[in-house]
């Protein structure tokens, strides 16, 4: 935020800035998303819908898995949310007690642990490293258990700020333990599609307790729109569907329209996730070059997390430095890891081909 | 829900309903509302937005209460939501402690209730009744802190279900009352607009303290669109900003942009709620000449609560049989109080004014 503002302020005295600390795409919700919901607006009213969402989109997911793992999931079982944050919101507030334990990695996105905090829930955040390839594992939950009981996990394969992600086989091994010692799994799957290498695979997979969540907002490109999903097991169906009710009453309906149109879009979505490979290329080949040597695999997602710690063991300093001197935006690692943060920095790798190409050039004369 | 289920079965054998059970408008957004949607769409990207709205959506709604209250609010005491849905769960966690007690009125909204509960605070409820004209009392609160501390007040006026509206006397005293005592004002606004008699009046008169709950979905006709406001006091505004932003990242922002241009759109939601005033007057006529003879004042909103107990003491039993028998969905009281509930029914006369008279034919038909 502190960065962001400063980046605000800069611009608005007319220097150019390049933006690579912003989480969303620089690209707008597919044509198909957009004409869908320019049809809508034309026609009629957009109202309330039912609170797990219109059915015709629920079914369109349910196919979605198909299409995409090879996986059955019955539309009933799929929720339609408000973006990612309301599937948080809700499932902490289904699945859960107040006091309750869940287990997080660190560095990981800072709203789980703010969410989790405002509804009197206990993170539990657990540093992962280089030995773990940046994962959670079965041992790491054996660990936290010593020191009190673990209600849930909270996973984000590929994973923010780090951008790499579990192995189907570390996946498995995670879920599986969870689901033996009566521990919720949450999966969160937003950056499903983003993917450069290695395998992706849904939790689902492996249990049909494992609760995913999902949104629209990263491959989709349709931030702003505020829509999500997730998938229940059956259990929480019930429970979910009356929070959403009296907490959301229903997610958007023109954002639902669009939504399942976007669905459609595969062609479009493909050739943005092709410029989010260019970039990654790009900088992976030209961040070292420059002396930002020690990179986190970039398996998906579209960051890319630096070891910067041999300039500056302070990562809000570092940034202000980076954007102030090389007009480059990034985000300190501090915001993802309380711990180790100081030492990394976060890029974005979602902006346009030519400012990556920029930054590269900027960060490199900077650093000199 | 049953008797929204049981319409739709009717419907789907292809009986024709009438449907006064509905919390949303009829009529669409205002075409200047979707027209700017339009633009916004076809122009670009639609992503988040600052955590508590767009400057220019906060700066009109500024406006707005000069314009409609000539009442002076800074726009950075004005939070953008997605819907008052939001505007409630933010400011029970950024006010109100777990285990807080927040008096409501007995009718009231069940969501209120709901959503207090889902969050760890204890709604205490005031049945209110004809001797104070349907609204709560600094005597009623008195009485209340007799059986343990109150934290705040949610105040609804207009009201649901029952249409009927404090007088600004009445609120101002109420409001008063709770600054003197340090108790939390919670001003639900959101059928502001839409009054048929007396004054409406914003609790923001009184005091700076109030926090203020709006919303775009009922006299702005834009219910799916997810999209309301708060108004806070100083002091809040930094805890809701901070919550808001892990909750929610922002409202909407195709809808904030929808929002901003229906405040300009005066002529046609004027002509919307004419249309509910001829409604009304054919209702408060008819309703009573058919036996429906025990009416609740219904100053605003688009409700009439109506004392049904010379027809039946079980609401749900009596409202599924008036579906069944004259096909007409209404909502059962036992929704909205779990007291005296059972003796009264909601009609709703958002619809058109010839499934008005329709209604009023049919129901006339039926009680006979």
């Amino acid at each position: 935020m502190e960065v962001l503002g400063e980046a605000g302020r800069l611009e608005a005295q007319g220097r150019e800035i390049i933006h690579m600390e912003v989480g969303q795409p620089g690209a707008p919700a597919p044509l198909l998303a957009r004409q869908a919901a320019i049809k809508a607006l034309e026609v009629g009213r957009i109202g309330y819908t039912e609170a797990l969402g219109l059915p015709g989109l629920r079914a369109r997911l349910a196919e979605h898995y198909k299409e995409t793992y090879n996986v059955e999931v019955p539309a009933d079982r799929i929720a339609v949310t408000a973006g990612s944050s309301a599937g948080f919101n809700l499932i902490f507030l289904a699945a859960f007690n107040p006091g309750d334990r869940i287990v997080l990695t660190s560095p990981g996105y800072p709203a789980y642990r703010n969410i989790l905090k405002a509804l009197g829930l206990v993170p539990v955040e657990i540093e992962v490293g280089v030995e773990s390839r940046w994962c959670l594992t079965p041992e790491h939950l054996e660990e936290a258990r010593k020191s009190g009981p673990v209600h849930g996990v909270l996973v984000a394969s590929p994973a923010n700020p780090t951008g790499t992600m579990m192995t189907p086989e570390a996946l498995q091994a995670l879920v599986s333990y969870c689901d033996a010692e009566d521990i919720w799994f949450v999966s969160d799957e937003i950056y499903h599609g983003l993917v450069y290498q290695g395998t992706q695979e849904t939790a689902l997979r492996t249990s049909n307790r494992a609760i995913v969540i999902n949104s629209f907002s990263k491959y989709f490109c349709m931030t702003g729109w505020r829509i999500g999903w997730m998938v229940l097991p059956d259990e929480l169906v019930r429970p979910v569907e009356k929070l959403a009710q009296s907490l959301y009453i229903s997610a958007p309906e023109l954002s639902q329209i669009a939504a399942q149109a976007a669905l459609d879009a595969t062609d479009e979505l493909e050739q943005v996730k092709a410029g989010y490979a260019r970039n990654r290329e790009l900088l992976l080949s030209g961040l070292p070059v420059i002396g930002f040597d020690r990179l986190l695999p970039v398996d998906g997602a579209f960051y890319i997390y630096a070891d910067t710690s041999r300039f500056s063991n302070d990562s809000l300093a570092f940034t202000k430095a980076m954007l102030a001197e090389a007009g480059v935006a990034a985000t300190p690692g501090a915001d993802f890891d309380q711990t180790n943060g100081d030492r990394h920095t976060r890029f974005s790798f979602a902006g346009t081909h030519e400012n990556m190409a920029l930054a590269l050039e900027n960060l490199g004369n900077w650093l000199k």
